[in-house]
C-alpha cells in the first residue's frame, strides 16, 4: 500500500497535511519544505526513540537545508511535566531559536503534548510538526491540536489547542513499538468505529483479527479510518465546544479507572473499560439496545481488550469521575450511543451512575469471591 | 466624564467590550454577567492592589450571584514566572474550577500576564477578564491578549494570544498609583500617538502638560484614545504577523536599554528612550526629517520622560538586541517613522545600527566627562 494522504481543514486559509505510509521519515525534509520557511529545526524526543530514528530525521532534514537540532527528554509520562517544558523553553532560547523557527515533536503521546505545549508557548507560539511513533499517537493525539502538561493538580490539567502544521505517520516506526502498546491504539480505533459507525465499523468487524494481528495494511487502513473521522470532527469543532464532545466516548470512566488504578491500568484497556460501561449505561439512559454492549464487547474481546476484573471501589471511580475536566457546573457528562454512529453527550443522573458503579464494582467483587 | 465604551472587534463572532470611567468596579457584577454564564469567579490580584480593591470587586461579584474566591501573590515581577504559575494552576484545581470558570485579572501588567497566561491554559483555556489598576496597563497590556512569563532563558519568553472577554479601566485605581508608575503609562500613550499621528498626536500636543499634571479629564482622554487606537491595530492582526508590529516603536532598543540597566530603568523611560533612537536612526534609514527627532523630544520631556543619561555599552546594547523575540533570521527590526502616523517596520542593516549605538553611547560618555 503506497501513502495515504489526509487534510484536516480548519478554516479558510487554515489547514494542514497528514501522510500515513512506510518509510516517510527519509522523505521528511521535502515535505516540510512544503509547510515552512524555518532556518533552524529543533527534535524533541525521548531516550525510548532517539537511538531507533533521531539519526534518520536529523538526516531527512539536514539534506533539505534545515539547521537540526535535537533535545531528548526521559522516556515516560513523569517528563511531560513543568520541570522539562521550563528545561525545553530555556534551551530554545539558547539556540537562538525565534518566532520563525520550527519544533519537531518525535514520538509517542507524551512527546506530542509536551513538544505541542512548549511550542504552542515559546514566544507565544512557533510552528511544530508531529511525527507520531506510537499507534495511539498515530491514530488519536497526533492530530486535532491538544497539548498538555501533568500538574500536582491534575493530568492534562495545562494545556492548550495548537494545531500541527503537518503531520506524518510512518508506518515503519511501529516495528519497534513494545508489545503492551498496541492495545492504546487498538481502543482508540476500536472508540472512533463505534462513534462514526456505518462503514467504518464493519470494515473494523471485517478486519479485528488481521489488526490485532499487527498486519500492515490492516494497520494501514485503520490509521487511515481513525485519522479520517477525527480530522472530520476537529474541523468542525477545533476547541471542543461541541460533536468533539464525542471523541470522549468512554473516556469519562475510562479516565476515572486509570486514575483510581495509579495508571497501572494502560490506556486503552481503561478506555475499552469505560466503553463497555458506557454501553451498560446507555441501555437505561440512552435507550441502547442492550444487543450493542454484547457486540462491543466482543468486538473488544477481539482486539485483546478484555474486561477489567479488579474490583476498584465504586465511591472512589465517583469521586474522581466529579474532578474531570468534562464536568461542567458539577453535571456528569458522557457520550452514549443509542446506536454505532448514533452518540450524544448527555449529563446522567448522579445517582443512576452510582448505581452503575456500584453493580460494575460487584460484579468484579462476586468473580473475586468465586476465584476464592 | 460619564464612562466611554469600546469594543475590540476580532472576528466575526469574536469580540469583547472596554469601559473607561470613574467607579466602574461598583458595577462590575452586573458587566461581568452580560459576557459570561460562569458561576464561579477566581480574582487573581498582588499584595500591593488587594488592601484597595479586592474587597470591593468581591462584592460586587457577589452581589451578581458570582461565587468569589481570591488568590493574591506578592507584588513584583518575580510573581510572573513559572513557579507563581503552578501554585496558581493548583489552586484552581483545588477550588474545583471547570472549563465553565471565570478568572479575574485585577492589577497591573505583570497580573494581567500571569493571570492571561494562567486562563489560556488552565484545561486548554478558560474565560477571564481585565481589570487593570496601572495606567501602563489601562492604556497597552490589558488589551490585545498577549500573556507572558518570564524564565530563566528571557524576560516573556514563554506566553499565549488570548483575549480577554471583557476590560474594565477604573480610573479610580489610579489614586493608588505610585508616582514613577505614571511614566510607564505616559510613554506608550506618547508611543501610540506618534504611530497613529493625526489628531491623536495633536490632541496630546495640546493636553501633554494637562496629561502630565494627572488631570483627570486629560488621563480619560488619552486611555480612550490609546485603547482605540490598540483596537484598531489588534483588530487587524491578532496575532502580531502584520501591522501589529508597529505597537513596538521605541520596543527594539527600549527592551535592550531596560535589560542592560538589569531593569533599574523602568520600562516607560526605556521606551521613550526607545522612540528617541529610532528617531535618529529613521532620519538615515527612513529619510524621516530631522525635526521630527526634535518634536518628539519635546513632547517626550513635557511628559516627564527626559533622556536616558547613563552610558550603556553599545556592544552590550547590540547583542541584546539580537536575542529579542522580534528578531526574524537574524534581521534587526525597528519601527521607523518616516512622518507621524507613516509608519514602517524594517530590518537595519547591523552596521548602521551598530554606529548609531556607538554615537548613543559617546554623547552619554562625553557628557559624564563634561560631569567629571
Amino acid at each position: 500500500m503506497g501513502t495515504q494522504r489526509l487534510k484536516v481543514v480548519l478554516g479558510r486559509d487554515d489547514s494542514y497535511d497528514i501522510r500515513v505510509g512506510e518509510g516517510l521519515f527519509d522523505r521528511l525534509g521535502a515535505h516540510l519544505r512544503e509547510v515552512t520557511e524555518a532556518k533552524k529545526a529543533v527534535i524533541v524526543t525521548d531516550s525510548n526513540v532517539a537511538p531507533h530514528y533521531l539519526g534518520q530525521v536529523r538526516s531527512a532534514l539536514a539534506q533539505e537545508g534545515f539547521e537540526p537540532f535535537d533535545l531528548t527528554v526521559a522516556a515516560g509520562e513523569a517528563s511531560k511535566g513543568l520541570a522539562v517544558a521550563a528545561e525545553l523553553w530555556d534551551a530554545l532560547a539558547l539556540l537562538g531559536i525565534g518566532r520563525d523557527g520550527l519544533l519537531v515533536a518525535l514520538g509517542g503521546g507524551v512527546i506530542g503534548d509536551l513538544a505541542g505545549f512548549v511550542a504552542s508557548t515559546y514566544m507565544r507560539g512557533i510552528d511544530f510538526v508531529q511525527l507520531p511513533t506510537s499507534l495511539l499517537a498515530m491514530v488519536d493525539s497526533s492530530v486535532g491540536g491538544k497539548t498538555a502538561l501533568n500538574l500536582d493538580g491534575g493530568k492534562n490539567l495545562v494545556g492548550t489547542f495548537k494545531q500541527p502544521a503537518y503531520v506524518t505517520a510512518d508506518l515503519k516506526a511501529l516495528g519497534t513499538l513494545p508489545a503492551e502498546e498496541w492495545g492504546n491504539g487498538f481502543a482508540e480505533i476500536a472508540k472512533s468505529a463505534f462513534v462514526d459507525g456505518g462503514e467504518f465499523l464493519s470494515w473494523l468487524d471485517g478486519h479485528a483479527d488481521a489488526l490485532a494481528a499487527q498486519d500492515g495494511g490492516a494497520v494501514q487502513q485503520a490509521v487511515v479510518r481513525s485519522l479520517a473521522f477525527k480530522a472530520r470532527i476537529v474541523a468542525s469543532d477545533e476547541k471542543e465546544k461541541g460533536v468533539r464532545e464525542c471523541l470522549n466516548y468512554g473516556h469519562t470512566f475510562g479516565h476515572a479507572l486509570e486514575a483510581v488504578s495509579g495508571y497501572r491500568i494502560p490506556h486503552g484497556r481503561a478506555v475499552a473499560e469505560g466503553m463497555r460501561f458506557a454501553a451498560r449505561l446507555a441501555v437505561e439512559a440512552a435507550r441502547a439496545p442492550a444487543a450493542l454492549a454484547d457486540a462491543q464487547d466482543a468486538l473488544l474481546d477481539r482486539l485483546g481488550l478484555g474486561p477489567v476484573t479488579e474490583p476498584f471501589a465504586a465511591d472512589d471511580l465517583y469521586g474522581l469521575m466529579l474532578s474531570d475536566k468534562k464536568v461542567r457546573n458539577g453535571g456528569l457528562r458522557f457520550v452514549l450511543l443509542a446506536s454505532p454512529g448514533a452518540w450524544e453527550a448527555v449529563a446522567v443522573d448522579p445517582d443512576l451512575v452510582k448505581i452503575y458503579l456500584i453493580l460494575w464494582e460487584q460484579a468484579r467483587m462476586g468473580k473475586r469471591q468465586e476465584e476464592l
